[in-house]
Formats: structure tokens, sequence, C-alpha cells
């Protein structure tokens, strides 16, 4: 499978622009302004992210790149992710690609000189990820991973919350994160497993939150949903992962491959001055109330894509920003790497069964 | 004040094209399917109107045609409305001028057989709209009337409830509809009065939800926010409207200029099976809890561009693709007169402290 | 039917010690004082109107009222209410008797000289409310009227939101009252209608949450529910009722004989600095969230004995402290009376289809 | 300081005809039987454990015995608890004194064959527990013990919904539990830690809804409220237990000696089918929006006595309804033993930084 790469043509000029023209729809004194319903419409229809030029797209089957980047009006496609990385105009690769073909990839459009946003992980092993940081500050480029909570309204004013100091000095925090149904087994096996595949979000969030690193983690863990998971895919798909971090504050993560009501994403942070929380996304707020229940009408997001749409939309302009401002990437490599130490720690502790320090764990 | 038009271009099957990736996106299995994401980001970037190809805008102050022009890469500007009318590879307009020249460009527009997006009201009089009707009509152009809280997820959920028959027979209904500040009494002053400027959109509503027509209107009303709205402007800013429909339900309009919350949009519809409502929307639905009180993050968005974005976003869609697909109109030109009588009800009704039967108004 | 009459010793000194023990009990510093716990327990066995002692209670049918004083250990019982009336020993008497007697047996027990407690309303004619009204200040004699609605945490909440002026100026409210379902016709025909049997209740809560008195009355309504209640009962099951106050604040009471799910009783207060409202209460706060809703585990409480419980007890120890204390009531006579004549402006308006001054109601 | 005794009268009949008029008052249809509202009144009134008849109080300080008794109408009052103990018309004890006096009061209080309703723990050494528990059952006394969680309607309403099948198999769980503001050190010192003080009552909270037994404990905790509990009382403040029960599930119990929004009782059970949760009580359900804030109108309950008021009430109508039908008690002392074994594993984890299995504790 070959990767999936789109360009960032130079328009830091527009983008500006159009930033400036929302804020100023917004702030706009009730509807009275002569044209606004006009601009309104404009806005509906405008692109967040004008600045970024889609140039080009590859996959493994050149069909699928071709008929995507027709769908998009992406004027070039291909096979070979080279092309990508050689094209003269290109100044940022999007990397999506299967993980145990990111390093490869990234390394190649760091040295081509390509700012490159990527999937999470960076690597499969950890030494790989170090190799990857290393060709990536060698090179000077940007690189930004994909933790898109960070993005997300609701996360990101959590963070604000604490900094802005009405949590106080965090104590505990607890942070649940729950797919709807379980993946196949095939799937389970190429994870990387749940710690690695799942929970490295939730540990991302838990360093975003925290603003420090973690030191230790605890983690039980079983399979009780799909006893397949365990006998073929040799991974659990129900997690409990205790993360002490160097601010004093220790907290849960607390997973689940399935989750009847839907995609389940909620967090939770006390302190010394207060608390604050939030609950699941839906797709609308009504409410019904009948002689069988009072409900709401829908049940949460069914999945990410639908759930973090605006946290995904919000992280690609943030790198578009950051390439084009020269400003840094808001959440790096070693953002990655951190998460993915967490993950080993886990592992580790699940597999020894003790709390794990994560000094523990080494390239 | 010239009124801004832009124009559609033939794309057809590019909409299409781009719904059906759409859906098959949000219906993909667990983020297994290689590529997934690279389609993801693709769409965070993708034109939800693509099959939209604005041409021309026009503005009285032809600086501002042209700034907005460059701002929104639409290729031509200018100051008068008969440009676009004329211009031959427009196929349909946007017209969101002041009120008072939305019947004369309206007509212009599908006499040139221009299909119509229209901000309301149609025209500033009864007489005037259904002249227009009937040069649309007659023009056999498509007519679409700017009420985008149909194209709401909360609005259009509770229709779909009552459809559905959740809530049986509908008996009684409130909507509340709270702009956060008072307008300046020169906006008032052209507003055409509350029940014209502000009631209208929940008149459009009840219409909506209920399914049928509005027999009666009973109005209170009383200046209580900002003297000079009454005293200068000869008008109310606080207003509780009666409304009965034909299916022998009944329910109240609660309007007011001011809302120290910000923007205040609820439903509720009762009966005989039950209940259906919603509050409002929130930036974030984060929740704080201190020593001082529990409290959301955030106050509820604080005005119409922001809380209806998504439904200017859908409506925008729905009106291309009825031209597009030469599908009736959601929300048609007869919607907006029945709306604007019921208008005229309340405020005869205002005026005189009776119930106003909506037959007693005539154009 | 006879009335039940209970009555009130002289204990005054008692009730005083408890609501003190009370008070401290509540103000315990976490559970460090020794004795804490036994305290708690006795409390949780306490007589919260021990200062009440029931000495009688009589009942059209005597082996009613002999089981009943049985069941609860009243000493005596009877048949006639002037037993009662007549008791040297008893102070107050309850008036819980249907209706039609209220009148007969409040002159009654006011002229023996017994403080008098009694279910509203006082009389069913408006003139008969004016006697009774007579007698109790001739005879100096304290009069209660069981609005227990003013002693629900939620209202007295309410209330004091706005006399503490967090609402500023009222300018709009809603009143929410729905009973779980209709009664038979049987109940209907001597009920004296919707307004005066249900809305009744609402239209004190308007007066005491708005702080002054009901001008105007508009009252919409339909028999939705059952039509029996039309044809045979001569009377609505669904009603909307707009009420205008000498404060410049109008408001709706939304009242239906049905709502499936369970006893609706909403508020909303809004003004000119915020709003102050409440929702239905649980019998629990549980949650349930799984493959076919996110709901409350229960539905509302069923009906007004549950969902007034605390109310009911707490008028009863705020009644019984007016006598022992000699402060004045705080629901009395002539509120039972000023929520009657809104009863039959509401009856009037209903009649005419017109708004209805409540000066236009004479006795 | 000695104990807090009081005793139960003979009046099992009693309390049968109470329950069965209650159930039957609340099912009345509509308000329309006639003596409705007497009866209701009466039962504002009536005692919820009428069968319960105090009969003496001692304490160490027998003037606090004294006020207490006459406070409460309690006929007998004194300093000796074995003159409790030896009354020969005492049925029942209550045994509410220091935990370090439990054990000697309720040995004596079996072998005199009272029935016992004991705060927990039931005493402050494992091996002292087992002493009691079996003197209590060579001599055949009920013994209840105080988990008054149990019976409040949230928690109980969960282990119902857990019970019904609407959580499926159980697979992780949270307890929230806070307390509003910090003890002094004095009391820490005296209170056997935060495990044996506070978790216990989660503890059992854990057994009650799993219903099962816990076989692992892992424990982080910290002083992070107030230095002082660590440097001199020698105990944490904050804690975070995991805890895996036999039927596979695990989850944790979060504890903090401070809650700035005040006394914080949490529940969330997730399953293979569904999750069951709730959150705080508060005084009202009253919410207030203005330019501040959207906010609840009070702060949570402040403490556990006003939190668990309806639990009181229900655990002692509980105890005295399995004395006078001699059923099993809801509650027993091998109950508290449970808990206590997971205190005590929960403080050794947290010394040794590890897992420990429950089975390693013995008394």
């Amino acid at each position: 499978m070959a990767p999936a790469l789109v360009s960032l043509a130079r328009a830091a000029s527009r983008l500006a622009t159009t930033a400036a023209s929302r804020g100023a729809g917004l702030a706009a004194p009730l509807g009275a302004a002569p044209g606004l319903a006009g601009r309104r419409h404009l806005q509906a229809g405008a692109e967040p992210t004008k600045t970024l030029k889609p140039l080009m797209i590859v996959d493994f089957f050149p069909d699928v790149a071709a008929s995507t980047a027709k769908e998009y009006g992406i004027p070039e496609s291909g096979k070979d992710y080279m092309d990508v990385v050689n094209h003269p105009d290109i100044e940022a690769v999007w990397v999506c690609s299967p993980s145990s073909l990111h390093a490869e990839q990234i390394i190649a459009a760091a040295k081509a000189g390509k700012h490159i946003f990527c999937e999470k992980p960076l690597a499969t092993e950890l030494s790989q990820v170090d190799d990857v940081l290393k060709v990536v500050e060698d090179c000077g480029v940007k690189m930004m991973l994909a933790f898109q909570r960070r993005f997300d309204p609701n996360f990101a004013r959590v963070r604000q919350a604490i900094t802005d100091g009405v949590v106080g000095d965090p104590f505990t925090f607890r942070l649940t994160s729950r797919d709807p149904a379980p993946p196949p087994v095939e799937y389970v096996l190429k994870s990387g497993g749940l710690h690695n595949d799942m929970a490295i979000h939730d540990f991302d969030v838990a360093r975003f939150l925290m603003g420090c690193e973690c030191t230790e983690v605890t983690a039980l863990g079983a399979c009780r949903v799909d006893p397949k998971i365990g006998s073929e895919g040799g991974d659990i798909d129900t997690a409990l992962t205790m993360l002490r971090f160097e601010n004093g504050a220790f907290g849960t993560v607390d997973n689940c491959r399935q989750s009847p009501q839907g995609y389940d994403q909620r967090v939770e942070v006390f302190g010394s001055k207060g608390q604050v929380s939030f609950g699941n996304n839906y797709p609308s707020g009504v409410e019904i109330a009948d002689g069988a229940s009072v409900r709401s009408a829908d049940l949460p997001h069914d999945f990410f894509l639908k759930r973090y749409e605006e946290a995904y939309m919000n992280e690609t302009i943030a790198f578009v920003d950051s390439v084009v401002n020269d400003t840094p990437v808001p959440a790096s490599g070693w953002d990655g790497r951190a998460a993915m130490v967490m993950a080993l720690a886990a592992k580790k502790s699940l597999n020894e069964g003790r709390p794990v320090k994560t000094s523990e764990i080494q390239a």
C-alpha cells in the first residue's frame, strides 16, 4: 500500500485574509451590516484551508489514486510515493499510509525538504521513531503528528480551563475512550495492540492536559468483548491504565473496543480549585420524552470521523498555518514518541503485573 | 445599497460524487480501511458545495464587491446587479440586498431565467410578494427562501420526530427565540418591526413543524429592553405570540431583542404521545465545577452566524441540489408569504388587542 | 362526605428545639463530632412536625375515620365535623373535605376560634369566598391555603433568585403543568373546570413568582385528550393561557390533562438580567446508555403526591410555625381569592374569545 | 466517649399497616379519592419508623444524653452502655460510639440477646472483627452494618439496573467519592487512614454493585490537599484505587478529602450491553442563565448528612424491618469485614507499590 500525499501551495496572504474576515463576521452587530447575508453565503462555501492546494495523490492502487484525485479536483495522481517526494512544486506531504511504511516515507520526504503531516505512529518501533526524529531535525523541516483531539473544541477547552487556573493544581483525571464495536482479528493482529493503537490517543491527551511528562504506568486489561481478540489476536479489548505524572497528578485511561451507545469520548480533570469535564457529542441536541423514557433523540456520534470532524479541519488548518507562518507545530514528533513510550510501558505493566516507570522504556 | 449576487456553474456530476463519497466515509468500518485517513484529510479540506462556482459579485460599493471577490476567489465583480442578470454563464443568483430591493431584483433575475435564492422577505409589502410569486411562477425558475432553521440539525430532528409519530397529534408547542442584544434604533426603523424582522423566522418554524397552516394569531408585546425602540422606533422589543393551527394545535412564540446568556433558540412540541424539544448549542460541551458554581464553560453561541453555521451550509447545498437535480426547493416563496401573513396578523393583533384570523390579512 | 380534621397541640418549644438541632447537624464539621452518627439516626426517625399532635379525625364514613385514626395513632375519631369544631383541646383544623363543603366548615371552625388550614378552593363561588374571608378576618384566626408549590425547593428557589435580582426585571415566564392521565368525566363534572381545578395552582405560582397582581388573561383551550371531557364534561383538557401582570411581565400557563412521560411541572422566568428555570424531578438521577438510547433510568415522578412530598411536609411545618409563633401565613385566603379570579377570567376569555381584564371579574 | 444507644419496641403490625397505606396513597388515581388530601397531610406528619420506639440513650457525657433524650422524647438516658445492654425492654441497640469501642459494646449487646445496628467499622483490627462476627453468630442475633449508600435511591437504582441486565456483563466501573473539605489532623490520626475511613464506603459499594468479591487491589495515593495530613497525620488525602473482581470486572475508586464544588458522589458501571451512571444531587434543580454563565442555582449537597438523608431513613427502616419480620439484614457484618479487607489491601498496595491480592490479607 503506497502513501496518499497531497501538497501545499504558497498562499499565505490568502489564509490570513480569510481568517480575518471570519472573525469580523462573527462580531458583526446584529445582522445590520449591509451585505452581511451575502458574505455569510460566501463563507458557507468558503474553503477553510484555501491556502492548501492539493497537487498530487498517490496510492498503491493507482486507480484509487486517480479516482480520488478526480473526485477532489487534484491535478495529478500516481502509484509511487517518490513521485510526490520528487515533485518540485510540493511543499508539504500528508503521510497516511500503513504504519509500517511511515518511517521510510517520512525520511524520504524530509530529505527532499518537504514538511510532513503524519498519521500516528511515526514508526512501529521506538528505535525507528528515534531515527525519524533525528532525520527530520537534521533536515530542518516541520513534522506534525495527527493527534487531532488536541484540536477538538472540548479537549482544547479543558486544556484552556487548566491553563486559566480553573482547576488549580491537577490532582486526578480520567479519560474514557471506547470504540463502538470491536475490529476484526485481522486488524488487531496488525494494530500493535490496544495500547499502541487506541490508548495512545488518550496517552497523548493526558500529556496535553497535564502539560508535563508521565512517569509511571500501571495497566489492567482483559479480553471481555471478543474472545478471538485474545486467543487469535493476542491482545486485550478492555483496559484500565493508571498514569502518574511529574506534577504529582495521577489518573486513569479507560478503554474498550466496544461501546453499545456509540463512540464514547469523555474527560474529567479534578484539582485543588475545581473540576472540568465533558461528555459525549451528539448529532443533535434533541430530547424525546414519552411513556417509554426521557432520552436523547440520537445516540452519540457513531465514530471518530464524525465525532472529530471539526478537529480534523482544525488540525489541517493548524499545520498549514505553522508551515505558512513558520511557527512551531502544535503536536510534534516528540509528542508522538512520548505517547509511544507510555504505550510500551502499559504493555510491559500488563505483562508483568506491576507498575512500570516510563524511564524503564528504552529505544 | 446594491445586491450581492453570485452564480452557479454546471457541475452536477461533481456534487453527486462528493455526496456518495461522504456517505461512504461515515459508514466505513472502524478505521480499518486502507487509505481512510488520507480520505479524511481530503474531506476536511473538501468544499461541501464544490458544485457551486461563484462567478460574479456586485455591490453598491464596487470596492467592497472587488475586495470580497478577491478574498473568495470570484472571477468578476461589479456595481450593477443587471450585470449579473445579463451574465450568460450565470445560472442562479443569491439575492442578499436590503429588503426594499428584493422584489425588483428577483423579478429581473426570474425574467432572465436565473434560479433565485433570496434572503427573507421577498418584498416589504404583501402585494409585492404576490407580484413576485406570479413572475417567478410564470418564468418557471426555482426560488428558495433563506429559512435556514429548517436545515439546522436540531430543528430538522424535531420535524423528523413529529413525522415519525413520536409526538402523536401535536397539542401545544413553544418556540423561544431571543437575540443577544438589541439593535440600534436606526435598524429598528427599517426592520419592518419585530414580527416581520425577527418572529417571522419562528412563524416559519411553527409552520414547518406543524406541517399545516396557522389560522389565528394573538399577540402581546411591550418595550422592555430599550425605551427608544418604542419611543423612536415605534416598535416592541419583547413579544409573546399565540398561534393556532389547522391541526388543532396551538402554541407560543416567545421573542426578545435581548438575552443576557447569548442567542437563545429553543423548541418544544408536545402531543398525544410525547414531547420533543431542544435547548441551546454551545461552543463546547465543557462543564466547570468549582466553589463558585457548576456551570457550562461557555455561554451559548453568541449569535446566528455561529449558531446556524451548519444550517447555512446545508441550505446552500439544498438549493444547489434542487437546481442541479431539478427537484422542488425545500423552502419556497409560498412559505415566505405564509410567514409574512402571520407577521401581519401578529402586528394587527397587537394593535387591536384581540385574536386575529390569518384570513383577515389580504394583499 | 364529611371533613377530615386534625388538631394541633401546644408544643412551641419542641419545634424550635428540633429545628435548631437540625441546623446544627447540617453544619457539623466532617463527621468528627462525637455522637454525630447517633444524632443522625435519631434525626432519621425524628418527626419533622412533632409540634403537631393530631387529636381527632372525622369522616362521613366513620369506619374510615376510625381506621385512619388507628393507623396514625390519633386518639379520637368521628363522623360529625362539629365534634372537631367543638373540641376544647383542638387549636387548628385541616379542612380536606370536598370543595362544596369548605365554606361552611371554615366558617364554623373560625367562629369556634380554630386556626384553619384549607385545601383549595376556599369555596366554589367567588361570593362565598368573600363571605369566608370576612368571617375569618372578623374571628381573628389564621387561615392558610394549601398552595404547596410555594414550599417546593424548586419553586421557592426560583422565587429567591428573582428577589435576589438574578432575573432583573421579569419580562416573560412560562409555567408548564401537565397531569399524567385524564380524570374520569365524573371528576371533571365536579371539578369546576380545568382553569379552576388545575390551572389555579399555576395562577398562584405566577402571582407568587411575579410578586404582584395579574391584570389580564387570554385563554386558548381545546379538548384533545378525551372527547368525553368536552362532550359530557363540558370542559377542555388542553389549555394555553397568557397572563399579563402589573409589573409589565407577561407569560403563559401551559396545561394538559395528559402527559405521557408523567407529571410535568416546569418553570422558566426570563428578565432583563437573566433567566431562571427548572425541569422535572425524578425518582433517581440514574442514566442508562445502551444501544437503544441514552435515557434517564426512570420517568419523572408519576404524580403530585410523590412530586410534592417535600412541599407537603414544608407547608405543614410552615402553617404550624405561623400558628405557634403567631406570624402571618405564607399563603393566605386572599391568595386563594386572587387565583380564583384569574381562573374565572380565563374561563370568560375562553368563552368569549378575547382578552379579559381581571377587573372585569366581580364577586 | 460512651455509646449512643436506642431501643426497639414491638410494633410489627403498625409498620406493615403504615407501609400498605403509603403504597396505596401513591397509587391513588388523580386526586379524586375522597379523603385523599386528608391522608396526605397525615402522611406528611407520619413517622416512617413508627415501629421504632427509642427507649434509652447513653453517652459518656450524661448531660448530652439527657438533653438529646429530651429533644427527641426518649424516656430514659444515662452514662453507662451496660444500662442499655441490661435493659429488659430493649430489643435492639444502635452502636454509634467511637470505633475503638465498637467490638466491646457489640459483644456485650449480642450476649444480652440484643439485635445490633452498628456504624462501620465493626472493630479497628481485623482479628477483632472476626471475634465480633463469631460472637454475634453464636448468640443468634442480627447485626446490620451502616453502609447507608446501599439504601440511597441512586446507588440502589444502579444495582437494580445491573440485576435487570441493562449493563450485561460488567466490564469496568468508577466510583468517585470526595469530601468537601479536609478534616483536622487530629481526626486523621484516629481515623485509621483514608482507605479505612473514607474509601471503605466505596469498597462496599463496589462489592454491592458487582455482586461478588474483590480479588486484587492496586493503590495510588498522595498528600495533595493539606501537607499536614501527610507530615503529621501519616496519611494521604488523594487516592486512586484499582479493584479487580471475581466476575472479571475491574474499576477505580477515586477519593479526595477536598472537593471545591461540595460533596461529590458519582458512579458509573459499564458492561457488555450498556452503561449506567449517576451524578451529584442538588438542593434544587434550578438553573440560572445570565451574562456570566449558565449554571445550577446551587452547588451539590454540602455533605453526607443531607446527601444521604433519605438513605439514613431507608436503612433504619430496613433494619427495623428485618428485626420485626426476622429476615436477613441487607448489609451484614460479613460485608463490613470484606470492605475492611479491601481497605487493608489498599494500604498494603500503597506502601509496597504493587498490586495486592485480597487473599494476602489475614486476620
